[in-house]
């Protein structure tokens, strides 16, 4: 249900009815836009405060530049909500992030306003230098390329070779730093503590004014103020501003800082921008959660918060009267705490995600034992492998598809040398509304092609502590543990901690016919498939295989010679996954088998909770049923 | 055979050996150590420029500096010969790059003095920055930990986000900067440019002297001298240093630039950088090739030259009568400048690679159109997508053991969003004397896996050609082109330019009994053990199948229909890979066929030629003819 914009933005169908409105209803539309995402946010959920505190900067972007035709390119895209709202979305925004309603972040195939698709950080700058040098050499010289990026993505390494390429470019690039001090947890780092010194000084503030008063007045000269502009900039800088700025090193023009919250003096300097060639990036300091006094007070809490009142401000919260499973993140971070207490080897790594990787835990217990290293998944991979050389025991927890980011420091300064890294890859799997930047399909092929490297998924909670526990031992090497995002199946999860033998699985139950061979939480789908079998006199084994890499051999013998007939299951890509791997190992071992391997095909699948997406590929529960059903049937026909 | 030593060289059978020696014979032990260097290279090939511009530095580390207990982490590591000949490897050092011989680079299993095992770029201050965090942890707060990185790795994304981290601590971490403007190629971007300013910046030149002999007299004064050192540093620093520092501006303290061919004085700064604490970065100035002067000024041609007369300067070349087949990235050159005469969609992107890719035929011809972004990977891929997006049609080549390194920007930007982006992979497969870090094994695994991505590999010259053709016409997507290291196999390569059908594989000969599928290269040794079976009246099939993905469906149930024994050959890693699609076909379609995959194994292969690794992994000529027989045989007894 679409719920109702106010006065202005219900006449707002695109930044060209904007672009109509005289600047002083700016103000107005950033007030009406925020309610609107208070609004659809409180009662449909979503990202939260990263759109608020980007409100003014979507409002004077749109309005000063010439979307799309001017390309925007917003980094990460969880703070696009209030571009997607005036970019024709509006009225579909009740959708967002549901089973085929709008996405979470910008997506190319939604609107020709989202230039670039995003949702992963730290692509901006490199996507936007891209369309600059074609627009170069395409002769359109008056097109604009912005990219705008937070100061937490600026941390990781890839925005840096963006500007290193940039700034010996004289390319039309634009790049808005929308510093908050905020990733998803607050911002950590040198750049951090750099870009504070800079808002906070006296001099460079005392400055900033002066520029844009000069500059202002000079644009008005005519025809040549642009040089002029230009000259009377870069004279009153090398005067005035003795404070180091990193990023005119680079060769970018920096500009700021200026206050992010301001739209009205945002769209004057963004206009004054527009004049100024080659390289240049604007420093807006902004406030995440902007006017939302609770979402600005607690900026963690309020980055995806759930449905909530927005008048009190209290988040629903669905209140069972018997114990629940526990996420798998939380289990995770409370058994790497417990573990750590009895084992000084082990180190906690993450970058950047203490709260989405419940790292904070063991951050806050033993503040020294567990690194938070900002947005970097390369530097938080071979930063574990310099622990490791040292006989530490590293945890380096890495949502799945972020670890992509690292594959080669996993490969070469991991697998390569042997170390003794444990790899967390959370979110593995579908991930649900997030969508397909997010998903974790990847890392079963990805991972277990490397040498050394074990791939390992847990079915609960109890093999989750138990993998963790086995994975801490001496004498092991690169270890994954993947486990899906959202909650296990056990609501008494603090079992003792057991060793696994690498390699080994578990048998669920054996049985007749077909066997289904699961590995990671999804096996639960095929405990309930099987119950539904046994009311029809069915029985097919059931295999926690546990192990992806190195493969049961022993089980994997007793289930080809025993059955003619075999299932696996996997969320994750049917392409060189698990299923691939029991495939070699049945060839290889002369086993003439049918086998239907279910998991993640070769399609690009978008957002939707996790269950839609299993049934869209048919391993859902329904799904798995309906294959080993399909396979006796077979049987019985011939 | 081993090379005669110098004098004082002979003597050094360990860094503890040069620490005896007075300060006064280090220059001699340079320049023995520098023609040790060369009268080896000369005469067995390796790395050359890169280590000679080290060899004062070298000395200097070792001289000041406790290694092994004291962490030494050389960047990339093709400039450690040095490093391997004073630590005990100097009688060795001729079996360099060989079979079974050292390593090329730095490696831990090889010696106790490689901290940390290299062959990518830009590693080393994450490595250096978690040993130092666990040498805290650890309470060993006498152990010092080095990272010596050249300014073309400085470039690289996780240095920067290593410098982030490490800025924010206050571990015992000291990053010499090895400032001498190259990569393999001439370095580029914005930070070559900024740190050609600040090397040719008189204030700053006129200020270091200062500040070093200041800081030298008050490190004598006594037990406080390390904190007042430290203060009267800053204190110059903030009154006289107006040059803006990015390095500064991540909380390293900077120090230089000095001479990095200076010997005593490198020994003397060292001494005083060891007092210091927290992290701190050395600027040394040096030239690549020091100490030869035609590798002085042929930088470039000097980074690996071949064999040579140390005295002439002459680069052996092999005389030919005859044509000869060119290399593989030849071919690629001139083809892709031969296309973009023909086509401007067409654009070039190199991380660093021009001559390594032969990339530079265009940049020659087409500096506007082909572009080096800097040792970038994940940029170069997301500058592509970004130049995709606006129509062009961008061929980024990238090494396959790069590639890891841009994997997710691969998945994320490029094939999420199905954009026109070219990826050419040049040393596909085993890549020969670099060994294990360079080996392209795991491509076509990571590769095919992620939806939308072609994946493909030309047999020869000519189908190089036609695939790049191919992948340049509209209405393509994501398109991966793999292709060895060296040359092919037709000296009259310039075939005109054909079009192939995506998918398309092809009959080399049809057969009997046994198939041969093979794709990339490889397939020549197949056309070999074809000829040799013929003599013997056995006459297999033989395929080039051309696409790992999307497979020849049609092809193979062909071939699953005819032979019931099939043979897959590929260049790459057997998890995953090409056989393992294969595989994946044939269940997938019910076919029950017996089928031997030939491939790389699931261990570390480390150096030697590629044909001596093809045929330590079973799939040079012989092994193939032996499987071949083999499963001929097996029939013949049943």
């Amino acid at each position: 249900m679409m719920i109702e914009p106010g006065e202005l933005l219900a006449k707002i169908n695109s930044p060209a009815d904007l672009r109509q409105l005289p600047e002083d209803q700016l103000l107005q539309v950033c007030q009406e836009l925020r309610q609107f995402i208070i609004d659809n946010v409180s009662i449909y959920g979503g990202h939260f405060g990263a759109s608020l505190g980007v409100v003014e900067m979507t409002v004077a972007l749109h309005y000063v530049f010439n979307t799309p035709y001017d390309q925007l390119v917003w980094d990460v895209g969880h703070q696009a909500y209030g571009h997607k709202i005036l970019t024709g979305r509006r009225d579909q925004f009740h959708t967002n992030r549901k089973l085929n309603g709008l996405s979470g972040f910008p997506k190319r195939k939604e609107s020709e306003y989202d230039a670039f698709g995003v949702g992963h950080s730290s692509t901006s700058i490199s996507a936007a230098l891209g369309m600059a040098v074609a627009s170069q050499y395409k002769k359109e010289f008056d097109r604009h390329h912005i990219a705008v990026i937070g100061d937490g993505s600026m941390t990781a390494g890839m925005a840096f070779e963006a500007l290193n390429h940039g700034g010996a470019t004289d390319a039309d690039l634009l790049v808005v730093l929308n510093d908050n001090c905020m990733s998803i947890d607050p911002n950590v780092g040198a750049l951090k503590e750099y870009l504070t010194d800079i808002t906070t000084s006296r001099t460079y503030n005392k400055v900033r004014d002066e520029i844009w008063n000069i500059l202002g007045k000079i644009s008005k000269f005519g025809p040549n103020a642009q040089q002029i502009a230009s000259k009377v900039e870069s004279g009153i800088k090398a005067t005035l501003l003795k404070q180091s700025n990193l990023f005119e090193s680079l060769k970018f023009r920096y500009f700021g800082p200026i206050d992010g919250h301001d739209v009205n003096h945002l769209a004057s300097v963004l206009k004054d921008l527009k004049k100024i060639p080659g390289p240049k990036i604007l420093h807006c300091v902004t406030v995440k959660g902007k006017g939302f006094a609770l979402a600005e007070k607690e900026q963690t809490k309020w980055h995806a918060p759930g449905l909530f009142d927005k008048v009190t401000g209290e988040i629903y919260k669905v209140h069972h009267t018997t114990p629940q499973p526990p996420k798998y993140q939380d289990v995770f971070g409370h058994t790497l705490l417990e573990m750590a207490e009895q084992n000084p080897k082990i180190f906690g790594v993450t970058p950047a995600m203490p709260s989405g990787s419940s790292m904070n835990i063991m951050m806050k217990a033993m503040p020294d034992r567990a690194l938070d290293v900002g947005i970097a998944e390369q530097h938080a991979v071979t930063f574990s492998a310099g622990l490791a050389t040292q006989g530490l025991v590293p945890f380096c927890n890495i949502y799945s598809s972020f670890m992509q980011r690292a594959y080669d420091q996993v490969v070469h300064d991991v697998c390569l040398q042997n170390l003794h890294v444990v790899f967390t890859l959370d979110r593995a799997g579908f991930a649900g509304a997030d969508g397909q930047t997010h998903h974790g399909n990847y890392d079963i092929a990805y991972m277990r092609c490397v040498p050394n490297m074990v791939v390992s998924s847990p079915m609960n909670e109890q093999e989750l502590r138990n993998l963790m526990y086995t994975a801490s031992q001496d004498g092991m090497g690169p270890f994954t543990i993947r486990y899906p995002r959202g909650e296990g199946v056990m609501p008494e999860w603090r079992t003792p901690l057991e060793l696994i033998e690498v390699g080994k699985g578990r048998t669920v139950q054996e049985g007749e016919e077909v066997a289904i061979l699961t590995i990671g939480h999804i096996g639960n789908y095929a405990v309930e498939v099987c119950k539904n079998l046994k009311l029809d006199g069915l029985r097919p084994g059931h295999y926690d295989m546990r192990f992806a890499k190195p493969l049961d051999e022993q089980l994997l013998h007793h289930i080809f010679q025993k059955y003619d007939k075999v299932v696996t299951v996997e969320d994750g890509c049917l392409q060189g996954g698990f299923g691939s791997a029991v495939l070699e190992f049945m060839v290889d071992h002369g086993y003439h088998v049918q086998v239907k391997r279910l998991g993640i095909p070769d399609t690009i699948v978008e957002h939707g909770s996790q269950l839609e997406l299993h049934r869209l590929c048919g391993f859902d529960p329904d799904g798995i049923e309906r294959t080993v059903r399909e396979l006796i049937d077979v049987h019985v026909r011939v």
